[in-house]
Protein backbone atom coordinates (compact mmCIF):
# COMPACT_ATOMS: atom_id res chain seq x y z
CA UNK A 1 0.00 0.00 0.00
CA UNK A 2 2.34 2.62 0.76
CA UNK A 3 6.84 1.94 -0.11
CA UNK A 4 7.62 3.93 2.96
CA UNK A 5 5.99 4.36 6.08
CA UNK A 6 8.04 6.21 9.13
CA UNK A 7 6.58 6.16 12.39
CA UNK A 8 8.07 8.60 15.04
CA UNK A 9 8.28 7.31 18.31
CA UNK A 10 8.45 3.84 19.21
CA UNK A 11 6.71 3.30 22.71
CA UNK A 12 3.59 0.78 23.10
CA UNK A 13 1.39 2.15 20.28
CA UNK A 14 4.57 3.15 17.95
CA UNK A 15 5.62 -0.10 17.85
CA UNK A 16 2.91 -2.32 18.02
CA UNK A 17 1.73 -0.04 14.80
CA UNK A 18 5.28 -1.00 13.47
CA UNK A 19 4.11 -4.72 14.10
CA UNK A 20 0.26 -4.48 12.72
CA UNK A 21 1.30 -2.66 9.20
CA UNK A 22 4.49 -5.45 8.82
CA UNK A 23 1.47 -7.85 9.52
CA UNK A 24 -1.17 -6.73 7.36
CA UNK A 25 2.00 -6.22 4.53
CA UNK A 26 0.71 -2.28 3.90
CA UNK A 27 4.63 -0.84 3.82
CA UNK A 28 7.59 -1.88 1.97
CA UNK A 29 9.77 -0.42 4.42
CA UNK A 30 9.26 0.59 7.79
CA UNK A 31 11.39 3.29 9.12
CA UNK A 32 11.56 3.86 12.76
CA UNK A 33 12.47 8.01 14.62
CA UNK A 34 13.31 7.77 18.47
CA UNK A 35 14.73 10.36 20.97
CA UNK A 36 16.92 7.76 22.36
CA UNK A 37 19.63 6.08 20.20
CA UNK A 38 19.42 3.55 22.84
CA UNK A 39 15.59 3.06 21.79
CA UNK A 40 16.56 3.42 17.95
CA UNK A 41 19.52 0.37 18.55
CA UNK A 42 16.93 -2.01 20.14
CA UNK A 43 14.79 -1.50 17.35
CA UNK A 44 16.91 -2.54 14.31
CA UNK A 45 16.93 -6.24 15.36
CA UNK A 46 13.56 -6.74 15.25
CA UNK A 47 11.39 -7.53 12.68
CA UNK A 48 9.32 -4.66 12.19
CA UNK A 49 11.88 -2.19 11.62
CA UNK A 50 13.82 -1.87 8.19
CA UNK A 51 15.31 1.48 9.29
CA UNK A 52 16.62 4.03 12.07
CA UNK A 53 17.13 6.96 11.87
CA UNK A 54 18.26 9.42 14.61
CA UNK A 55 17.65 12.55 12.67
CA UNK A 56 13.73 13.72 13.02
CA UNK A 57 13.87 15.98 9.51
CA UNK A 58 15.81 12.90 7.58
CA UNK A 59 13.05 10.38 8.87
CA UNK A 60 10.58 12.10 7.19
CA UNK A 61 12.08 11.85 3.66
CA UNK A 62 10.63 10.64 0.92
CA UNK A 63 7.70 8.88 3.09
CA UNK A 64 4.69 8.52 2.33
CA UNK A 65 3.24 8.17 5.04
CA UNK A 66 4.49 9.67 8.83
CA UNK A 67 2.70 8.40 11.67
CA UNK A 68 3.55 10.74 15.09
CA UNK A 69 3.16 8.18 18.05
CA UNK A 70 4.64 9.99 20.64
CA UNK A 71 3.73 11.86 24.17
CA UNK A 72 0.94 13.61 23.39
CA UNK A 73 2.08 16.71 24.58
CA UNK A 74 4.99 16.68 21.81
CA UNK A 75 3.18 15.52 18.72
CA UNK A 76 2.09 19.74 18.07
CA UNK A 77 6.35 20.26 18.39
CA UNK A 78 7.27 17.94 15.93
CA UNK A 79 4.14 18.90 13.44
CA UNK A 80 5.81 22.37 13.39
CA UNK A 81 9.05 20.95 12.78
CA UNK A 82 8.16 18.51 10.28
CA UNK A 83 5.62 19.94 8.22
CA UNK A 84 7.63 22.54 6.24
CA UNK A 85 9.87 19.78 5.25
CA UNK A 86 7.74 17.39 4.02
CA UNK A 87 8.12 16.31 0.66
CA UNK A 88 4.76 16.46 -1.88
CA UNK A 89 1.93 14.00 -1.47
CA UNK A 90 3.33 12.80 2.34
CA UNK A 91 0.52 11.88 4.02
CA UNK A 92 1.17 13.09 8.03
CA UNK A 93 -0.87 11.33 11.15
CA UNK A 94 -0.80 11.43 14.84
CA UNK A 95 -2.43 8.98 17.40
CA UNK A 96 -3.14 11.56 20.25
CA UNK A 97 -6.18 11.10 22.16
CA UNK A 98 -6.37 14.88 21.99
CA UNK A 99 -7.54 16.35 18.34
CA UNK A 100 -8.22 20.42 18.91
CA UNK A 101 -5.05 21.39 20.21
CA UNK A 102 -2.91 19.48 18.11
CA UNK A 103 -5.02 19.88 14.74
CA UNK A 104 -5.25 23.99 15.26
CA UNK A 105 -1.08 23.53 15.47
CA UNK A 106 -1.23 21.56 12.39
CA UNK A 107 -3.64 24.04 10.42
CA UNK A 108 -1.18 26.64 10.68
CA UNK A 109 2.07 24.19 10.16
CA UNK A 110 0.64 23.18 6.66
CA UNK A 111 -0.57 26.26 5.76
CA UNK A 112 2.78 26.26 3.43
CA UNK A 113 3.52 22.51 3.03
CA UNK A 114 3.82 20.24 0.59
CA UNK A 115 2.23 17.47 2.39
CA UNK A 116 -1.13 16.79 4.50
CA UNK A 117 -1.96 16.49 8.24
CA UNK A 118 -5.25 14.09 9.38
CA UNK A 119 -5.37 13.41 12.75
CA UNK A 120 -6.14 10.32 13.93
CA UNK A 121 -6.61 8.54 17.33
CA UNK A 122 -6.98 5.05 17.32
CA UNK A 123 -8.55 3.80 20.87
CA UNK A 124 -5.94 1.52 21.03
CA UNK A 125 -3.99 1.12 24.29
CA UNK A 126 -3.09 -0.89 27.48
CA UNK A 127 -2.69 0.10 31.27
CA UNK A 128 1.05 -1.17 30.12
CA UNK A 129 3.51 0.98 28.52
CA UNK A 130 6.76 0.28 26.41
CA UNK A 131 7.86 -1.48 23.26
CA UNK A 132 8.13 -4.55 25.34
CA UNK A 133 4.55 -4.85 25.61
CA UNK A 134 3.92 -4.08 21.96
CA UNK A 135 1.25 -6.30 20.05
CA UNK A 136 0.20 -6.82 16.49
CA UNK A 137 -3.16 -6.97 17.31
CA UNK A 138 -3.70 -3.86 19.46
CA UNK A 139 -6.03 -2.14 16.89
CA UNK A 140 -8.32 -4.82 15.54
CA UNK A 141 -11.60 -4.69 16.53
CA UNK A 142 -10.94 -1.27 17.89
CA UNK A 143 -12.44 2.23 16.85
CA UNK A 144 -10.18 4.88 15.36
CA UNK A 145 -11.57 8.78 14.91
CA UNK A 146 -10.33 10.48 11.97
CA UNK A 147 -10.10 14.60 11.77
CA UNK A 148 -9.72 16.97 8.94
CA UNK A 149 -8.21 20.21 9.25
CA UNK A 150 -10.30 21.08 5.85
CA UNK A 151 -13.18 20.31 4.12
CA UNK A 152 -11.04 19.41 0.99
CA UNK A 153 -9.05 16.78 2.52
CA UNK A 154 -11.67 14.07 1.44
CA UNK A 155 -9.46 11.99 -0.69
CA UNK A 156 -6.82 12.02 2.54
CA UNK A 157 -9.51 11.49 4.90
CA UNK A 158 -10.34 8.21 2.78
CA UNK A 159 -6.20 6.96 2.55
CA UNK A 160 -5.96 7.21 6.26
CA UNK A 161 -9.53 5.92 6.92
CA UNK A 162 -8.34 2.96 4.63
CA UNK A 163 -5.14 2.47 6.02
CA UNK A 164 -6.99 2.03 10.11
CA UNK A 165 -9.34 0.07 8.98
CA UNK A 166 -7.04 -2.35 7.05
CA UNK A 167 -5.62 -2.66 10.56
CA UNK A 168 -9.00 -4.14 11.53
CA UNK A 169 -10.51 -0.59 12.92
CA UNK A 170 -13.61 0.79 12.44
CA UNK A 171 -13.06 4.67 11.53
CA UNK A 172 -15.55 7.09 12.18
CA UNK A 173 -14.83 10.66 11.17
CA UNK A 174 -15.62 13.58 13.30
CA UNK A 175 -14.36 17.28 13.89
CA UNK A 176 -11.24 17.95 16.20
CA UNK A 177 -14.06 19.87 17.79
CA UNK A 178 -16.34 17.10 18.46
CA UNK A 179 -13.61 14.71 18.84
CA UNK A 180 -12.42 16.20 22.26
CA UNK A 181 -15.82 17.12 23.76
CA UNK A 182 -17.38 13.36 22.71
CA UNK A 183 -13.98 11.71 23.89
CA UNK A 184 -14.10 13.82 27.67
CA UNK A 185 -17.20 12.00 28.29
CA UNK A 186 -16.38 8.26 26.64
CA UNK A 187 -12.71 8.14 27.66
CA UNK A 188 -11.23 10.79 29.78
CA UNK A 189 -13.97 10.72 32.12
CA UNK A 190 -13.93 6.93 32.98
CA UNK A 191 -10.07 7.35 33.06
CA UNK A 192 -10.95 10.50 35.84
CA UNK A 193 -13.24 7.99 37.43
CA UNK A 194 -11.01 4.96 37.77
CA UNK A 195 -8.06 6.81 38.79
CA UNK A 196 -9.69 8.75 41.37
CA UNK A 197 -11.62 5.31 42.81
CA UNK A 198 -7.81 3.82 43.09
CA UNK A 199 -6.05 6.97 44.61
CA UNK A 200 -9.20 6.94 47.40
CA UNK A 201 -8.98 3.36 48.11
CA UNK A 202 -5.26 3.96 48.38
CA UNK A 203 -5.82 5.62 52.27
CA UNK A 204 -7.80 2.04 53.28
CA UNK A 205 -6.56 -0.75 55.52
CA UNK A 206 -4.24 -2.58 53.89
CA UNK A 207 -6.20 -6.05 54.73
CA UNK A 208 -9.26 -4.32 52.89
CA UNK A 209 -6.93 -4.74 50.10
CA UNK A 210 -7.08 -8.41 49.88
CA UNK A 211 -10.92 -8.98 49.43
CA UNK A 212 -11.31 -6.55 46.41
CA UNK A 213 -13.15 -8.51 43.59
CA UNK A 214 -13.51 -8.39 39.63
CA UNK A 215 -15.22 -5.70 39.71
CA UNK A 216 -12.84 -3.54 41.51
CA UNK A 217 -9.98 -5.05 39.07
CA UNK A 218 -12.24 -3.80 36.15
CA UNK A 219 -13.36 -0.18 37.12
CA UNK A 220 -9.87 0.42 38.19
CA UNK A 221 -7.87 -1.46 35.13
CA UNK A 222 -7.27 1.97 32.91
CA UNK A 223 -5.64 3.54 36.51
CA UNK A 224 -2.84 1.79 36.05
CA UNK A 225 -2.25 3.68 32.77
CA UNK A 226 1.02 5.98 32.32
CA UNK A 227 0.64 8.73 34.81
CA UNK A 228 2.45 11.04 32.51
CA UNK A 229 0.45 10.21 29.80
CA UNK A 230 -2.97 10.63 31.19
CA UNK A 231 -1.39 13.77 33.19
CA UNK A 232 -0.65 15.15 29.62
CA UNK A 233 -4.29 14.09 28.28
CA UNK A 234 -6.10 15.61 31.13
CA UNK A 235 -4.23 18.95 30.61
CA UNK A 236 -4.85 19.03 26.90
CA UNK A 237 -8.57 18.48 27.03
CA UNK A 238 -8.73 20.57 30.80
CA UNK A 239 -12.38 22.10 30.16
CA UNK A 240 -13.88 19.47 28.40
CA UNK A 241 -13.42 17.01 31.39
CA UNK A 242 -14.27 19.24 33.96
CA UNK A 243 -17.42 19.89 31.73
CA UNK A 244 -18.08 16.20 31.88
CA UNK A 245 -16.95 15.60 35.11
CA UNK A 246 -19.51 18.08 36.49
CA UNK A 247 -22.54 16.69 34.38
CA UNK A 248 -21.76 13.74 35.33
CA UNK A 249 -21.89 14.74 38.82
CA UNK A 250 -25.66 15.65 38.20
CA UNK A 251 -26.27 11.99 37.90
CA UNK A 252 -23.84 10.72 41.35
CA UNK A 253 -26.23 13.65 43.23
CA UNK A 254 -29.32 11.67 41.88
CA UNK A 255 -28.55 8.59 42.96
CA UNK A 256 -26.85 9.93 46.20
CA UNK A 257 -30.32 11.45 46.59
CA UNK A 258 -32.53 8.11 45.73
CA UNK A 259 -30.48 6.34 48.29
CA UNK A 260 -30.75 8.70 50.83
CA UNK A 261 -34.34 8.68 50.81
CA UNK A 262 -34.40 4.64 49.94
CA UNK A 263 -36.18 5.35 46.82
CA UNK A 264 -36.63 1.86 45.55
CA UNK A 265 -38.14 2.31 42.46
CA UNK A 266 -36.10 5.48 41.79
CA UNK A 267 -32.79 3.55 42.29
CA UNK A 268 -33.94 0.36 39.85
CA UNK A 269 -34.77 2.71 37.36
CA UNK A 270 -31.13 4.56 37.29
CA UNK A 271 -29.34 1.28 37.90
CA UNK A 272 -31.39 -0.06 34.93
CA UNK A 273 -31.19 2.80 32.51
CA UNK A 274 -26.90 1.87 33.40
CA UNK A 275 -27.42 -1.67 32.86
CA UNK A 276 -29.40 -1.08 29.28
CA UNK A 277 -26.48 1.33 28.15
CA UNK A 278 -23.79 -0.98 28.91
CA UNK A 279 -25.20 -3.79 27.42
CA UNK A 280 -25.75 -1.74 23.64
CA UNK A 281 -21.51 -1.06 23.97
CA UNK B 1 -16.51 -33.65 52.95
CA UNK B 2 -20.84 -33.57 53.79
CA UNK B 3 -22.82 -36.33 53.50
CA UNK B 4 -26.00 -34.10 52.68
CA UNK B 5 -26.06 -30.04 51.54
CA UNK B 6 -28.08 -28.45 50.44
CA UNK B 7 -28.64 -24.99 48.47
CA UNK B 8 -31.49 -22.55 48.64
CA UNK B 9 -31.66 -20.75 45.17
CA UNK B 10 -31.08 -21.70 42.20
CA UNK B 11 -29.97 -18.71 40.64
CA UNK B 12 -26.35 -18.02 39.32
CA UNK B 13 -24.74 -18.67 42.71
CA UNK B 14 -26.68 -21.53 43.71
CA UNK B 15 -26.09 -23.27 40.58
CA UNK B 16 -22.76 -22.59 40.46
CA UNK B 17 -21.99 -23.19 43.78
CA UNK B 18 -23.95 -26.70 43.28
CA UNK B 19 -21.53 -26.94 39.81
CA UNK B 20 -18.11 -26.85 42.35
CA UNK B 21 -19.08 -28.60 45.19
CA UNK B 22 -19.76 -31.53 42.66
CA UNK B 23 -16.46 -30.71 40.77
CA UNK B 24 -14.77 -31.33 44.09
CA UNK B 25 -16.46 -33.58 45.59
CA UNK B 26 -17.54 -32.26 48.22
CA UNK B 27 -20.99 -33.57 49.35
CA UNK B 28 -22.30 -37.24 48.78
CA UNK B 29 -26.17 -35.87 48.16
CA UNK B 30 -26.92 -31.94 46.50
CA UNK B 31 -30.32 -31.10 47.03
CA UNK B 32 -31.81 -27.92 45.55
CA UNK B 33 -34.77 -25.61 47.10
CA UNK B 34 -36.02 -23.10 44.82
CA UNK B 35 -39.05 -20.65 45.26
CA UNK B 36 -40.57 -21.85 42.07
CA UNK B 37 -41.52 -25.51 41.21
CA UNK B 38 -40.87 -24.98 37.47
CA UNK B 39 -37.14 -23.58 38.75
CA UNK B 40 -36.44 -26.93 40.49
CA UNK B 41 -38.13 -28.83 38.11
CA UNK B 42 -35.14 -27.58 35.35
CA UNK B 43 -32.42 -28.70 37.86
CA UNK B 44 -33.49 -32.09 38.67
CA UNK B 45 -31.59 -32.92 35.34
CA UNK B 46 -28.98 -31.62 36.03
CA UNK B 47 -25.62 -33.63 37.40
CA UNK B 48 -25.25 -30.86 40.22
CA UNK B 49 -28.76 -31.71 41.39
CA UNK B 50 -29.78 -34.77 43.82
CA UNK B 51 -32.84 -33.98 44.93
CA UNK B 52 -35.57 -30.87 45.16
CA UNK B 53 -37.61 -29.87 47.29
CA UNK B 54 -39.89 -27.56 47.46
CA UNK B 55 -40.86 -27.08 51.25
CA UNK B 56 -38.55 -24.51 52.38
CA UNK B 57 -38.41 -26.60 55.99
CA UNK B 58 -38.49 -29.96 54.34
CA UNK B 59 -35.00 -28.84 52.10
CA UNK B 60 -33.54 -28.18 55.26
CA UNK B 61 -33.82 -32.08 57.09
CA UNK B 62 -30.84 -33.90 57.78
CA UNK B 63 -28.44 -31.32 55.94
CA UNK B 64 -24.93 -31.18 57.53
CA UNK B 65 -24.56 -27.89 55.57
CA UNK B 66 -27.17 -25.39 54.16
CA UNK B 67 -26.39 -22.36 51.94
CA UNK B 68 -28.99 -19.46 51.20
CA UNK B 69 -28.16 -18.46 47.55
CA UNK B 70 -31.49 -16.76 47.11
CA UNK B 71 -31.29 -12.79 46.50
CA UNK B 72 -29.86 -10.45 49.38
CA UNK B 73 -32.92 -8.82 51.38
CA UNK B 74 -34.78 -12.27 51.26
CA UNK B 75 -31.95 -13.96 53.24
CA UNK B 76 -32.63 -12.40 56.81
CA UNK B 77 -36.56 -13.98 56.19
CA UNK B 78 -35.21 -17.58 55.60
CA UNK B 79 -32.78 -17.26 58.44
CA UNK B 80 -36.01 -16.82 60.77
CA UNK B 81 -37.27 -19.53 58.57
CA UNK B 82 -35.11 -22.33 59.10
CA UNK B 83 -33.25 -21.68 62.40
CA UNK B 84 -35.61 -23.14 64.51
CA UNK B 85 -35.81 -26.71 63.33
CA UNK B 86 -32.19 -26.75 62.36
CA UNK B 87 -30.85 -30.81 63.45
CA UNK B 88 -28.25 -30.65 65.70
CA UNK B 89 -24.33 -29.60 64.09
CA UNK B 90 -26.01 -28.61 60.99
CA UNK B 91 -24.56 -25.43 59.70
CA UNK B 92 -25.92 -22.61 57.66
CA UNK B 93 -24.22 -19.84 55.85
CA UNK B 94 -25.01 -17.36 53.00
CA UNK B 95 -23.43 -15.86 50.46
CA UNK B 96 -24.93 -12.39 50.76
CA UNK B 97 -22.68 -9.32 49.88
CA UNK B 98 -24.12 -7.68 53.06
CA UNK B 99 -23.25 -8.82 56.66
CA UNK B 100 -24.21 -6.77 59.42
CA UNK B 101 -28.18 -6.89 58.63
CA UNK B 102 -27.84 -10.64 57.85
CA UNK B 103 -26.04 -11.35 61.11
CA UNK B 104 -27.85 -9.35 63.31
CA UNK B 105 -31.11 -11.48 62.49
CA UNK B 106 -29.01 -14.50 62.93
CA UNK B 107 -28.13 -13.71 66.38
CA UNK B 108 -31.37 -13.60 67.45
CA UNK B 109 -32.65 -16.94 65.63
CA UNK B 110 -29.97 -18.27 66.40
CA UNK B 111 -30.42 -18.01 69.82
CA UNK B 112 -32.41 -21.31 70.63
CA UNK B 113 -31.98 -23.41 67.72
CA UNK B 114 -29.56 -26.63 67.24
CA UNK B 115 -27.73 -25.07 64.15
CA UNK B 116 -25.28 -22.98 63.68
CA UNK B 117 -25.02 -19.70 61.14
CA UNK B 118 -21.72 -18.11 59.95
CA UNK B 119 -21.86 -15.71 57.40
CA UNK B 120 -20.51 -15.39 54.52
CA UNK B 121 -19.75 -13.18 51.24
CA UNK B 122 -17.62 -15.25 48.22
CA UNK B 123 -16.57 -12.63 45.98
CA UNK B 124 -17.38 -14.09 43.34
CA UNK B 125 -20.26 -13.46 40.74
CA UNK B 126 -20.77 -11.37 36.60
CA UNK B 127 -22.65 -9.19 35.51
CA UNK B 128 -24.83 -11.98 33.70
CA UNK B 129 -27.33 -13.72 36.08
CA UNK B 130 -29.56 -16.85 35.92
CA UNK B 131 -28.96 -20.73 36.59
CA UNK B 132 -27.94 -20.75 32.54
CA UNK B 133 -24.79 -19.03 33.30
CA UNK B 134 -23.69 -21.08 36.21
CA UNK B 135 -19.81 -21.48 35.69
CA UNK B 136 -17.97 -24.65 38.46
CA UNK B 137 -15.02 -22.49 38.12
CA UNK B 138 -17.09 -19.21 39.26
CA UNK B 139 -15.59 -19.40 43.00
CA UNK B 140 -11.86 -20.56 41.98
CA UNK B 141 -9.29 -17.67 42.69
CA UNK B 142 -11.45 -15.47 44.29
CA UNK B 143 -11.68 -13.89 47.61
CA UNK B 144 -14.28 -14.64 50.68
CA UNK B 145 -15.13 -13.21 53.63
CA UNK B 146 -16.64 -15.11 56.75
CA UNK B 147 -18.41 -13.22 59.62
CA UNK B 148 -18.82 -15.60 62.86
CA UNK B 149 -21.95 -14.37 65.29
CA UNK B 150 -20.06 -15.47 68.62
CA UNK B 151 -16.62 -15.83 69.62
CA UNK B 152 -17.09 -19.53 70.81
CA UNK B 153 -17.75 -20.11 67.12
CA UNK B 154 -14.22 -20.68 66.10
CA UNK B 155 -14.79 -24.52 65.21
CA UNK B 156 -17.58 -22.96 62.71
CA UNK B 157 -15.64 -20.76 60.79
CA UNK B 158 -12.78 -23.18 60.71
CA UNK B 159 -15.32 -25.76 58.85
CA UNK B 160 -16.76 -23.22 56.67
CA UNK B 161 -13.45 -21.83 55.87
CA UNK B 162 -12.20 -24.95 54.76
CA UNK B 163 -15.47 -25.70 52.64
CA UNK B 164 -14.29 -21.94 50.40
CA UNK B 165 -10.59 -22.99 50.47
CA UNK B 166 -11.58 -26.10 48.94
CA UNK B 167 -13.44 -24.80 46.02
CA UNK B 168 -10.40 -22.41 45.20
CA UNK B 169 -10.81 -19.01 47.19
CA UNK B 170 -8.56 -16.75 49.88
CA UNK B 171 -10.66 -16.85 53.00
CA UNK B 172 -10.59 -13.99 55.44
CA UNK B 173 -12.74 -13.55 58.22
CA UNK B 174 -13.58 -10.07 59.24
CA UNK B 175 -16.61 -9.00 61.62
CA UNK B 176 -19.71 -8.30 60.22
CA UNK B 177 -19.53 -4.53 61.04
CA UNK B 178 -15.68 -4.47 59.12
CA UNK B 179 -17.17 -6.12 56.81
CA UNK B 180 -20.10 -4.32 55.58
CA UNK B 181 -17.62 -1.24 55.90
CA UNK B 182 -14.68 -2.54 53.69
CA UNK B 183 -17.36 -4.24 51.08
CA UNK B 184 -18.76 -0.26 51.08
CA UNK B 185 -15.38 0.83 49.92
CA UNK B 186 -13.99 -1.93 47.65
CA UNK B 187 -17.26 -3.62 46.39
CA UNK B 188 -19.93 -1.01 46.54
CA UNK B 189 -18.45 2.09 45.91
CA UNK B 190 -16.85 0.91 42.34
CA UNK B 191 -20.79 -0.20 41.36
CA UNK B 192 -22.39 3.01 42.27
CA UNK B 193 -19.72 4.59 40.17
CA UNK B 194 -19.72 2.40 37.68
CA UNK B 195 -23.15 2.82 37.74
CA UNK B 196 -23.45 6.31 37.96
CA UNK B 197 -21.13 6.91 34.76
CA UNK B 198 -23.11 4.39 32.19
CA UNK B 199 -26.29 6.13 33.74
CA UNK B 200 -24.59 9.85 32.92
CA UNK B 201 -23.14 8.63 29.18
CA UNK B 202 -26.59 7.14 28.12
CA UNK B 203 -28.32 10.51 27.40
CA UNK B 204 -25.55 11.46 25.04
CA UNK B 205 -25.36 11.18 21.44
CA UNK B 206 -25.80 7.49 19.79
CA UNK B 207 -22.86 8.55 17.42
CA UNK B 208 -20.71 8.89 20.40
CA UNK B 209 -21.10 5.39 21.50
CA UNK B 210 -19.57 3.71 19.04
CA UNK B 211 -16.45 5.64 19.77
CA UNK B 212 -16.34 3.60 23.13
CA UNK B 213 -13.11 2.06 23.85
CA UNK B 214 -11.78 -0.86 26.45
CA UNK B 215 -11.58 1.63 29.29
CA UNK B 216 -15.36 2.48 29.30
CA UNK B 217 -16.16 -0.89 28.98
CA UNK B 218 -14.14 -2.18 32.06
CA UNK B 219 -15.02 0.66 34.14
CA UNK B 220 -18.62 -0.36 33.10
CA UNK B 221 -18.82 -3.82 33.23
CA UNK B 222 -20.48 -4.27 36.55
CA UNK B 223 -22.80 -1.68 35.91
CA UNK B 224 -24.28 -4.38 33.20
CA UNK B 225 -25.60 -6.73 37.04
CA UNK B 226 -28.78 -7.25 37.88
CA UNK B 227 -30.27 -3.69 38.82
CA UNK B 228 -32.64 -5.69 41.65
CA UNK B 229 -30.06 -7.74 43.63
CA UNK B 230 -27.62 -4.07 43.22
CA UNK B 231 -30.89 -1.94 44.18
CA UNK B 232 -31.13 -4.68 47.29
CA UNK B 233 -27.61 -4.71 48.24
CA UNK B 234 -27.33 -0.12 48.13
CA UNK B 235 -30.29 -0.35 50.27
CA UNK B 236 -28.99 -2.86 53.11
CA UNK B 237 -25.76 -1.09 53.19
CA UNK B 238 -27.09 2.65 52.40
CA UNK B 239 -25.51 4.34 55.36
CA UNK B 240 -21.80 2.76 54.92
CA UNK B 241 -22.03 3.58 50.45
CA UNK B 242 -22.97 7.52 51.55
CA UNK B 243 -19.78 7.54 53.40
CA UNK B 244 -17.83 5.73 51.24
CA UNK B 245 -19.12 7.95 48.18
CA UNK B 246 -18.40 11.22 50.15
CA UNK B 247 -14.86 10.09 51.18
CA UNK B 248 -14.34 9.62 47.87
CA UNK B 249 -15.53 12.85 46.78
CA UNK B 250 -12.80 14.70 48.74
CA UNK B 251 -10.64 12.49 46.18
CA UNK B 252 -12.35 13.97 43.25
CA UNK B 253 -12.26 17.98 44.76
CA UNK B 254 -8.65 17.16 45.38
CA UNK B 255 -7.87 16.28 41.38
CA UNK B 256 -10.99 18.65 40.30
CA UNK B 257 -9.37 21.38 42.09
CA UNK B 258 -5.25 20.44 40.83
CA UNK B 259 -6.85 20.13 37.22
CA UNK B 260 -8.47 23.46 36.92
CA UNK B 261 -5.10 25.26 38.34
CA UNK B 262 -3.11 22.73 35.92
CA UNK B 263 -1.42 21.71 38.94
CA UNK B 264 1.21 19.24 36.61
CA UNK B 265 3.03 17.73 39.86
CA UNK B 266 -0.09 17.69 41.71
CA UNK B 267 -1.76 15.72 38.77
CA UNK B 268 1.22 13.53 37.85
CA UNK B 269 1.62 11.93 41.59
CA UNK B 270 -2.54 11.54 42.12
CA UNK B 271 -2.14 9.33 38.88
CA UNK B 272 0.71 7.66 40.14
CA UNK B 273 -1.05 7.03 44.02
CA UNK B 274 -3.95 5.60 41.58
CA UNK B 275 -1.48 3.53 39.20
CA UNK B 276 0.39 1.94 42.38
CA UNK B 277 -2.66 1.05 44.56
CA UNK B 278 -3.79 -1.12 41.29
CA UNK B 279 -0.68 -2.79 40.96
CA UNK B 280 -0.76 -4.43 43.91
CA UNK B 281 -4.53 -5.60 43.47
Amino acid sequence: MFNQVTILGSGLLGASLAKAIRKENLANSIRIWARRKATLDSCISEKWCDQIEEDLIKSVYKSNLVIICTPVDSIAEIIKKIAPIMDQGTLLTDVGSVKEVICQVAKEAFAHSRGKFIGSHPMAGSEKSGMKFADENLFSGRSCIVSKLDDQDKQEVEVISDFWEKLGMSVYELSPYEHDQAISFFSHLPHFLSSTLAKSLDQKPDKWKNISGMGLKDTTRIAEGDPELWKQIFLMNKNNILQAVEEWEKSLNEIKLYLKDSKNEKIYSFLKDGMNFRKKL
